[in-house]
Parts: structure tokens; C-alpha cells; sequence
């Protein structure tokens, strides 16, 4: 690829509406390409509309089903709408690959709901940054709604929730551990409970059980909003309206509080910082494997003659000489 | 607190084998006390001589009564024991606290077994820092054997596994979606499976399974090894000689092969990474919430007037400069 002519080629096809250079561009963060920069940086001031909604819980909860249902109901209202689902356990299995091929069944009638799966390729961190590049390029490519699924809630997860304008945490009847590992964890990162799969025995007291955790938990993201709940039955589509609106409740709430701007503010000081780690830890690891001085390093404390922090105060002393001979 | 004084008493208990001290010295690097700092690099020179197990599987699955059975196993040949309890969803609702209080029931007979929960106290990549600063700790404090249990197996718990020689990944009978997860990500990270809860139904099917999914699966983390599969019933004991079996096996294979050596220099190179980027991230936050320059930059983010990729760009130059001053 020579580099700039195929950034203003890719930057021009994807605003033109070209899905495969939606498609390519998001394979070039993914991967790590540092050329999907020059496009990047072009579309930026095209992206920002977007509504980011962003759906977790653990497998087995129904989570993409209904991701597909939300993106159906918002397409009868005309709007369109990217998935992306991240998925930090791929790095091993291609985990992302086959979520691919199991949800080619139910878009290819859709031209207007771009779905994709995003999985760790590089370092940690990497998959933050892709992530957020690719909310960018799909809002740049003029997706009114973009879900962002994530197939666990560790903390990987947790992070990629923060970007969400609406956070929606999906849980279902008769999952007592479940419901635990929502209150350890991700209780107060979400502004809408879904149970899902209500149609089930147990579904009353999954509800109460989430109401009376809400009522008792602590809250402490965004004063003023009692998150809701909401019940679903993803495979039939019951409840999808529901949630819609549910969503729709939290974005004005968002709105008329002025908590949208700190949001997005949020959102653009993680998209800064992630990208700064992802470069530190690159450079470092570069530095760690492949300079004598490195090497050296990793010698030295493997024998126990230097300690980590120090080593460390080493390392910022190493890549700051490095980093500022480049500039 | 006056630095010098305390560190050097600090150092001088713990290494007397003063409990207190260890257990004062992991709230600090939990807390991020980087008066720490001082006693951890005293230390730095009397750990490396313990053995690290890590012990992964999700919740429900009986890690935590393992770990314990597993630590009375080494005691009984007189050993001593360390385990530190990862839950990097504690952040929000002191889970780590919950932890401590469960499992002092046990504990209070044996003033050889260490046991300690962390918790996420800070930034995203503290709790790696933290737990491995609570490893040093324990080593150089003198334990034989440190059991790292995490309570899931989100990309954070894969990264402190890294850390240990010997990676446990443990599930149950008839957990089929349990099994799924464990081949969608932490396949590779397992030198030995175990599935606990075999005096269950379905254990048979559980162990094939796995034998399974290791035959078919890709195993790039080590050649030469094929992980191995033991059944345990945590309740009442059974097994656990065989588990402790299987690790010495594993351990014996570590050390004739030179992969011993070689998983403590990527525990070196990943620990000196976490403090680098946790060091990185912190300043950059800081720049970010309290400068003028770094409010400067949010703002025209969020105006979409500068991408983040140059945004990341400005960062580094300043930073440099700060940190370039502050030597």
C-alpha cells in the first residue's frame, strides 16, 4: 500500500457510504496497522454523532440476540446501526472469526446494520483502542446507533463500557451467581438491567432482586439517574420496544442534565490515554526484547540486582533519550 | 509516616517474619503508597525462591476451598504457603474486603499459610502492580508456595497468570458454557485442568471434554508440554494430593526444559511493563484533569478539532518535557 493515496481513497469510499472500505479500515486497527492512521485522522471530524450503547453480561445471557433485536427495532424507525462485539478472550481461538460467521446469518439482509467482532490481536490494550477506533470509523460512516457487546465483565469489558453513552447490563432468570457477579462488579457501571430470556421460570424475582439491588447499591457514576430495568425475551423479541425506550429515556436524561458533553469528555481523555499506553508498551516491549540495554535489563532483575521500580525508572530514562532523538 | 525510618522497619520485621509487616506492607502497594516503594526494593534481593501456582476458573467453581486444599497439602509436607486472591471486580463494592472476612474462618489455625485478597484500588493496570509487588512480598517474606487465584478470567486474570510458573485453570461437571469459555480464552494458558466438583455427575464427561479440547487445541504457550487433567472434590479433599501431584510434575518440567528460567524473565519484562505503563498512565491522567494545557487538549477533542491519535501525539511531547524537568 502506498500510503497516503490509499488513506484519501479509503477516507473518500468510506464517506461515499462503501462498506468494504468500512470493513478494510476496521481490519487495519484491528491488526495493529499503524497506515490506518493517515484515514483515521481525516475521518475524525466526520465522527461524534453517534449514540453508543453499550450491552454486557456474561454468556449465555443472550446478549447478541439481542443486540440484533435492539438493531432491528431501530431500524423500523428508520435509523441505522453498528455492532461491534469485543471479544478480549480471542487473541487465542479466533473467537472473533466464528462470532463473525454465526452472525453473517442474520445481517446479510441488512445493508444498514454493519456488524463486526473484534478480538485482541497485539498487546494488552490494543483491543481498547481498536475498539474505540472502530465506534469512530462506524460513526464516521454515519451509523446513528452503535452497540458495543462484550462477551465477558472483566475489566477489559468494564473499560469498553465507559465509552457507552448508555450502559446496558444483561443478566436472566435463575442466575444467582449471575446476579453476584453483576453486584461485585458491574452494578454501578450500568444505567439499564435487562433480564433476559424472561419468559422463563424465575424471571419475577430476577427483576426484584436487581430493583432491590439498585435501591440498596451504591451509585456512584452518575448522580440523578436510577437506573432501570427492563425485561426481554430476545428470541421472540418481547421487551425489544421496552428497552428502546428505556434507552431513549436515559440518552434525554443525558441530554437535559449536561451529561452527555462530561461523558463524551470521558470518553475522548480514555481514547488518549489508551492509545498513549498502547504506545509506551510497545516501545518498551520493543526495548525489552531487542536493545542490548534491554536485554540487560531483564538480566539484571531475573538475577535480583536491580529491583522493578527501579528498572522501570531505567526504562523512562532509555525511551525518553529514544523518543526525543526521534522528534 | 517518616520514609526512611519506616521502610527500614518494615524491612527488618517483615524479613524477621513479622506478619504484620507483610500484611501492612500489601495495603500500601494496594493502596498505591509508593512510600512502599523504599521496602520493596530492600526486599527486592531476598525473593525469587517461591514457587507460583495460579489457579483461574470462574465463579462457582470452587477456586477459592481448592486453593485451600491445596495449600493444607503443602503445609502437611512442611511447607509454607502464601495466596493472594485477584478480584479485579472490587473496585466498586470492596469485594476484596468480603474476601478477607470469608476466609479468615480458615485460616486462623495456621500462621504459615499468608492469605490476602487485592482488590483494584486505582487505575486500570494498579492491580497487576499491586499483585505482583504482594508476590515479591511473600517470597522474600519466605514462602515456599504462593497460590495467585483470580475470581475470573477476564484478560486482566490472564495477564496475572502469566506471572505464575504453573497455571491452573479449574471447572466443574456439566458446566457446558463454562467449557466453552474455557476454550474461547484460557485454553492455552492451562498446564494443568482440573475439574473440581467430580464427586458430581458428569465428571467423567467434564474430563473427556477437556482431554478433548487439549488434543485438538492449539498450545502456543509451551512447547513440550501437554497439559495435564485431574479430578477434585475441594469439599471433602479428594484429588488434591494428585493436583499437588501434577504441579510438581509440571514443575520438574519447568526445570530440565529451561522454560523455568525463561517464565521468570517474561514475569520481569511484564512486571517492569505494568509499572512503566501504570507510571505513564498516572501522570497523563493528572496532565489531563489538572493542567491547562492538558484540558486544552480533552476540549479540542471533544470539539473533534484534533484526533486522538495526535492528541496522543501532543501528550507524549509534553510529558517528556515534564518528566525530561522533573530529572
Amino acid at each position: 500500500m502506498s500510503g497516503s493515496e490509499s488513506a484519501s481513497d479509503l477516507y473518500e469510499r468510506l464517506l461515499a457510504g462503501d462498506r468494504r472500505a468500512a470493513a478494510r479500515l476496521i481490519s487495519m486497527v484491528e491488526s495493529g496497522d499503524i497506515t490506518a492512521r493517515a484515514t483515521l485522522k481525516m475521518l475524525y471530524e466526520h465522527a461524534g454523532r453517534a449514540y453508543i450503547v453499550g450491552l454486557t453480561g456474561s454468556p449465555g445471557s443472550g446478549k447478541s440476540t439481542l443486540a440484533f433485536r435492539l438493531a432491528g427495532e431501530y431500524r423500523r424507525n428508520g435509523h441505522t446501526v453498528g455492532i461491534i462485539c469485543v471479544d478480549p478472550t480471542s487473541p487465542f481461538t479466533g473467537g472473533a472469526l466464528l462470532g463473525d460467521r454465526v452472525r453473517m446469518q442474520d445481517i446479510a439482509a441488512d445493508p444498514e446494520v454493519f456488524i463486526r467482532s473484534m478480538g485482541t490481536r497485539g498487546a494488552v490494550g490494543g483491543l481498547s483502542v481498536a475498539t474505540n477506533d472502530a465506534i469512530d470509523i462506524l460513526d464516521a460512516f454515519g451509523k446513528d446507533y452503535i452497540i458495543v457487546e462484550t462477551v465477558g465483565t472483566g475489566q477489559v469489558e468494564i473499560e469498553v463500557m465507559k465509552y457507552a453513552h448508555t450502559c446496558i447490563v444483561v443478566t436472566m432468570p435463575g442466575a444467582g451467581d449471575e446476579i453476584q457477579a453483576i453486584k461485585a462488579g458491574i452494578l454501578e457501571i450500568g444505567d439499564i438491567f435487562v433480564v433476559n430470556k424472561a419468559d422463563r421460570d424465575g424471571a419475577d424475582t430476577a427483576i426484584a432482586d436487581l430493583e432491590m439491588m439498585i435501591e440498596t447499591g451504591p451509585r456512584t457514576v452518575q448522580a440523578g439517574w436510577k437506573p432501570l430495568v427492563t425485561a426481554t425475551a430476545a428470541t421472540n423479541g418481547a421487551g425489544t420496544e421496552d428497552l428502546a425506550g428505556a434507552i431513549e429515556r436515559h440518552a434525554e436524561f443525558l441530554r437535559t442534565s449536561g451529561l452527555l458533553e462530561e461523558k463524551t469528555e470521558q470518553r475522548m481523555k480514555a481514547e488518549l490515554l489508551d492509545i498513549l499506553n498502547l504506545r509506551v508498551s510497545l516501545a518498551a516491549e520493543k526495548a525489552l526484547e531487542e536493545d542490548v540495554a534491554g536485554k540487560e535489563l531483564v538480566r539484571m532483575m531475573t538475577a535480583r540486582q536491580i529491583d522493578p521500580y527501579s528498572a522501570a525508572d531505567v526504562m523512562v530514562a532509555y525511551l525518553l533519550k529514544r523518543v526525543g532523538g526521534e522528534e
